[in-house]
Formats: C-alpha cells, sequence, structure tokens
C-alpha cells in the first residue's frame, strides 16, 4: 500500500470534497481517500504508487485544481 | 405570479447552489429559483406568495440559513 498526500484548490465545501473523493475514490487501485477541507490536503492510498497526471485529471474532472507536483 | 428575494448564508459553491435551487424548487407553487452564488440573493417565482417559514425550511434542508424576514 501506498499513501500519497496532494494538495487541491479551491474546494469550499462538503460537496466539492464529495467530488474531489467520488472521483478519485474511482481511479484504478485506490483503497482509501481522505480529504481535509480546511488544509485542501487530499490523501489517497492505493495498491502501487499512482500516477501524478492521472490524479490531476480526477481533481480536475471533479472541478478543481491540483496544487504543485 | 409572485417574485420574492429572499438572502441565504453559507452558500460557498456551485454545488451549495444547485442544493438550495433544488430544494426551493420542490415546494408546492414554485415555478422558478435563480440563485445569485455571490451575493446569497435567492429569487422564487411562485403561482402564490409562499410562507417564509416554509422557504426557510426548504433552506435549512439543503444546509443553509434563511438571513432575516
Amino acid at each position: 500500500m501506498v499513501t500519497t498526500t496532494y494538495q487541491v484548490q479551491g474546494m469550499t465545501c462538503g460537496h466539492c470534497v464529495n467530488s474531489v473523493s467520488t472521483e478519485v475514490s474511482a481511479l484504478p487501485g485506490v483503497t482509501d481517500v481522505q480529504v481535509d477541507l480546511a488544509s485542501g490536503r487530499v490523501t489517497v492510498t492505493s495498491e502501487s504508487p499512482l500516477d501524478t497526471d492521472t490524479v490531476r485529471a480526477a481533481v480536475d474532472e471533479a472541478g478543481y485544481d491540483l496544487v504543485g507536483a
């Protein structure tokens, strides 16, 4: 298992948290997603290391931006 | 037709707008709901005057607060 923390910009409420969580959870190999609204931190647990661009695309699909990386 | 504008507190994103819009639209006699996220203003068109407490309950159900009135 691999745990990676990403920084996401633009989440303002619980609905935003749900959207990001749903999209990232749907990625192959992802077993857990924890989103902290206040900090914008998204912690993803996966069976193997994730491609950052794949995570970025999922976050983008939810309507938000991955910061850095 | 009657158009009434309410002030709603706590909406931060498009999801919030959708939640409020969905709940208020479901009230009997409501034919249109326009929500302005920036100002928090919710403009409701209905067949006859609405009971403010009914609108307040719908907004509350969506997870937000009707201000004043």
